[in-house]
């Protein structure tokens, strides 16, 4: 794979993370920070995340491979000026949802030089600071509307994720949002509820902070994560988050009613429903 | 610390793993076990958790500790019975609820050779198969009502469990079923509700199969865990989990509200509440 001029545009968690990847991988020749945070620049060259700090329209101007690490809105925002400017590179995104930024370029002359795709990792930590190495790898990623992309494009997006250890999967957009509705977005939104019920209730914090145990942590893990990221993630995704969610609101009032009811004999097949999991899950 | 004969009633993932440590801490002289279970019990011999099997009454007779493993419904049933037996021993259950086994015995003559304790570890799995080394450690231990027990079972009991490494604290029965609600009841029963959402709503496995990342196995982990043990926590311990989980499902409608909404400025706030739990989890 021949070494390519890659721009980051954002280079927190999910871009400085890959950043680490590309570099140690061999895959970029050069890497270019861009971001919207002086504060982001600046710890991005700290950490030696990339060799140097450009505006966008530089970076374009100056790399072969333009990679979007930014907040769903903003890329979707963003998306056609970056296809405005591109000649022969490749713009590749990272956004956990895939319709809108899509769409949003869906006539644009040079879509064939954007490629849409999801990998399917992250942390609930955020910005250039919480970046690590070995990310990504073992994971899935997704990539949506393979055939909207050009040949070369999309062949050089799915070496490099190959080259990091990445499962490649390809999906239509709609399907994507609709299954990252069910196996991510759910469970942030749990996690956050979580926290706040929690939080909410239990005035005794030095009780949590002596009694939580192991499972409390796991399924409040996610509440740390950044709004900035999710809360365009949930609205972008509005329909299908709404439609999981009410579903989960009406499983936990089944465990409700059993609960109240005393319903042994209901609550047992609740939980044995619930241990199907295993069978998807490890 | 002198090493005595102990006896574990229920060698599961709790008592086995249990059983292990107070082998390799050298706590235990020779460990004795108790299990309903034909299958568990060869598990537990073939596994050497224990050193050999006894019916109940046996075991409490060549003991100089019983310690019970068992579900809380069982516990409670089981345990005027064995106060009934024992003279001199010491009783120590590790149940996840304390009001109900404590009130079972609150009068009985033999009330202060029992010491009422809930150590804070466990994992999804189950069985003598699921007992792993190192459990326990650097985790909190909370025992109920500790002046209701004789000052010599209570000293005991407190080496024990320092002697393995847990944190020891003190609360009446009350307090900590109220505390476990919050900080591990109510994150099992989103955790299994989580499970029963994606597995309704999502038929096509694969898809969770593949796509599910490493937010998703976090939050949904403890659907795995077993009905056996937690349909009894749950009722015994109705009026709180109730109380939070009416508490979690309004949360969880205020998610919903802002999303149907559009509301971008109240979904902000209520993620940045939920941040907060970063004050209290590392």
């Amino acid at each position: 794979m021949e070494r390519k001029k890659i721009a980051i545009v954002g280079v927190g968690l999910i871009g400085g993370s890959l950043a680490i990847q590309l570099h140690e991988k061999k895959i970029s020749s050069r890497l270019i920070g861009v971001d919207s945070s002086k504060i982001h620049q600046q710890q991005a060259m700290d950490r030696e995340l990339v060799d140097e700090i450009m505006e966008l329209e530089n970076a374009i101007a100056s790399s072969d491979v333009i990679i979007l690490a930014i907040p769903v809105d903003t890329l979707v925002k963003l998306l056609p000026g970056v296809l405005n400017k591109v000649d022969k590179q490749i713009v590749i995104d990272l956004g956990s949802t895939k319709s809108q930024s899509i769409n949003a370029v869906k006539d644009h002359p040079k879509r064939g030089r954007y490629v849409a795709t999801h990998p399917m990792w992250g942390t609930e930590y955020s910005g250039p600071q919480a970046a690590v190495r070995g990310a990504y790898e073992n994971k899935a990623v997704i990539i949506c509307n393979a055939d909207e992309s050009d040949a070369d494009a999309l062949e050089w997006t799915k070496a490099m994720y190959k080259k990091i250890g990445m499962r490649l999967l390809e999906m239509e957009a709609k399907a994507h949002d609709l299954h990252a509705a069910y196996v991510s977005h759910i469970s942030h939104i749990t996690s956050f509820a979580l926290a706040n019920t929690v939080l909410e209730k239990e005035k005794e914090q030095q009780a949590i902070f002596e009694l939580a145990s192991a499972g409390f942590e796991s399924t409040v893990r996610l509440a740390k994560s950044n709004p900035a990221m999710w809360v365009p993630i949930f609205m972008q995704n509005k329909e299908n988050v709404l439609d999981v969610l009410n579903e989960h609101i009406e499983q936990l009032k089944k465990f409700r009613e059993t609960i109240e009811k005393g319903n042994k004999e209901g609550l047992k097949e609740l939980i044995e429903d619930a241990n199907k999991i295993r069978r998807i899950i490890k």
